[in-house]
């Protein structure tokens, strides 16, 4: 169908379109420069459960029953459901999509799941495969800290590099052959494995910036265009330590992003009032910034068209215990203004 | 393109082919039934690393270089890698892969994980989004038993219902546009999250029958056919235990599968001999048990349609010292001998 271009990217002969968004964020991130944004705010980080993990669950389940309701959607005409989080066998997917019933492709892509999510989703569509599908991550500090670094109670001390992980899920419905919609999906590139041999856990922008870098890069590559093709190159979460390091990357290449380039990890949070130093991140914080805030900009004409590139670092406790470096990883969403 | 067929199924307009299959596994595994159909058997555990994850990293990058050795195949012309492991953050994957350089979808379907992989990548191949990708899936007795139980060390009792998790890795490479092959991928079913409330760790058959059941019956339903279709259905990793409450359930159906069905994970060791109690499990013990037995009988026509229904348990010791149950899901892909 002579949709492959270049390397490592597909450009969608039927742009899927997005019919529905929603987002679920935790106090924090409502308290936030984004918060009048979200749809839902809750106060309660448990989420009226008994631990940290069903709160994530029970948070993916209501973004799921959001998404479907804002979208005036049938839960039975959802064929499949692309997902993930952060956690270890994807317990918050598993338990918090249980009870939709729809058909499951879990993935795991650290930080970067929304836009696996995205670019699977925008496959099946596209191909024929699925009328309507959703793609969902989220993310929940307590979980994440639990799980990657010290208990909560520890209280350990934080450095200025390291990010916020944002409690947050976010979820879209991609629907083919409609004209009517928020956004449309042009295009994905599919990032892979880099490893330039970042090691601190609390420098996660460091460890995702040459991922993020080589996916943009491969991604202008394929489509043959450069950056001013985009209204904005928007990542998900490097945070301050990270956007230098891209920039300067892309510098070096000729390519001046200052400007261009906006990290969601740096929208979040207001970082002097909220003491989250280099920003947010977690597969919440691309999600939930992409429903509330970068997808109405995309729907308003104000941005004709936005490179999505969320970001992840493959850090595990037990690799990192091991001594292994981190791992990153993008996958990156071209996503375009649909003219009425 | 009119490729959905009832709820849950594609059938694929131009079936991708499966080109080439390699499978690498460890010691226990080369003395079992099935040793001598197995590509490479590994005698040290630890595959020359200094750790279980490296060694089940460096299995998995035996096994791609494996695959693509066997197949005659660039690396360079591999587009995209469908992949996944069990352990949290899929380290085995992201170390293992970093060096193939190859876009990759990180997948999380427990055991079920080469029914996923092979799935997605088929769904690529068959839109024409790449001319040939490579869908693999691993797991390793002691990086499994030391994330999921108990450390090794403890030398803790296994009941009968236990199952031993399959050191191995296998992988296929798909292509599309080919009549010469292995075998060819007519269609996939995906499966969803079943709660039946299994909560015994000790007993994943249990847990993952609910789901094998739904998703086969899913499967005959979407393709109106009933079980005799098939000249084998292949689950993943059921086990004795889990093999019964299959059957027991099917006869409830009216279906008897007793002559029809066949376990992967009752396949891989010799009960008797090998100690190994109800079986084999892991998403290594479906996908070495498809490359090196299922894939050759397909080819050499002695089965002319086999469903193949990994099955996964999304075990986590996080949700499952929490109290929480053990949801299942199980992919089906029907697989085709070509007619030469």
């Amino acid at each position: 169908m002579g949709q492959m271009k270049g390397k490592a990217s597909i450009e969608f002969e039927h742009p899927p379109v997005i019919i529905s968004a929603g987002s679920v964020v935790g106090k924090k991130e409502g308290e936030g420069p984004l918060g009048s944004l979200f749809d839902e705010i809750e106060l309660d980080d448990m989420f009226g459960m008994d631990n940290w993990e069903q709160a994530e669950s029970t948070m993916q389940k209501k973004t799921a029953d959001l998404v479907i309701e804002k979208g005036g959607i049938r839960k039975g005409d959802l064929r499949y459901l692309f997902a993930g989080d952060l956690l270890g066998q994807l317990i918050a997917t598993s338990f918090g999509t249980v009870d939709l019933e729809i058909p499951l492709f879990g993935l795991y892509g650290a930080c970067s799941t929304m836009g696996e999510a995205l670019g699977l989703g925008a496959m099946a569509v596209n191909a024929g495969y699925a009328d309507q599908v959703m793609s969902m991550a989220s993310s929940h500090f307590a979980t994440a800290e639990k799980q990657f670094r010290f208990p909560l109670a520890y209280g350990n001390q934080r450095p200025p590099s390291a990010t916020w992980t944002v409690t947050g899920c976010g979820a879209v419905v991609l629907a083919g052959n409609r004209k009517d919609g928020m956004a449309r999906i042009a295009g994905i590139t599919t990032g892979r494995m880099v490893d330039m041999g970042a090691k601190d856990s609390m420098n996660m922008g460091a460890a995702m910036a040459p991922a993020a870098f080589h996916t943009i890069e491969q991604n202008l590559e394929d489509f043959q265009v450069n950056e001013t093709w985009y209204d904005k190159i928007i990542t998900g979460d490097l945070g301050e330590v990270g956007r230098t390091i891209l920039l300067e990357f892309m510098k070096n290449k000729g390519r001046d992003l200052s400007q261009l380039h906006m990290d969601c990890g740096m929208e979040i949070y207001d970082k002097e009032q909220q003491d989250t130093h280099a920003g947010g991140s977690g597969c919440g914080c691309s999600a939930v910034t992409l429903c509330s805030y970068i997808l109405p900009k995309v729907q308003d004409g104000t941005w004709k068209r936005v490179l999505f590139v969320p970001t992840g670092a493959l850090l595990s406790s037990v690799s990192f215990n091991e001594g292994q470096s981190i791992p990153g990883i993008a996958h990156a969403v071209v996503i375009e203004h649909i003219d009425s």
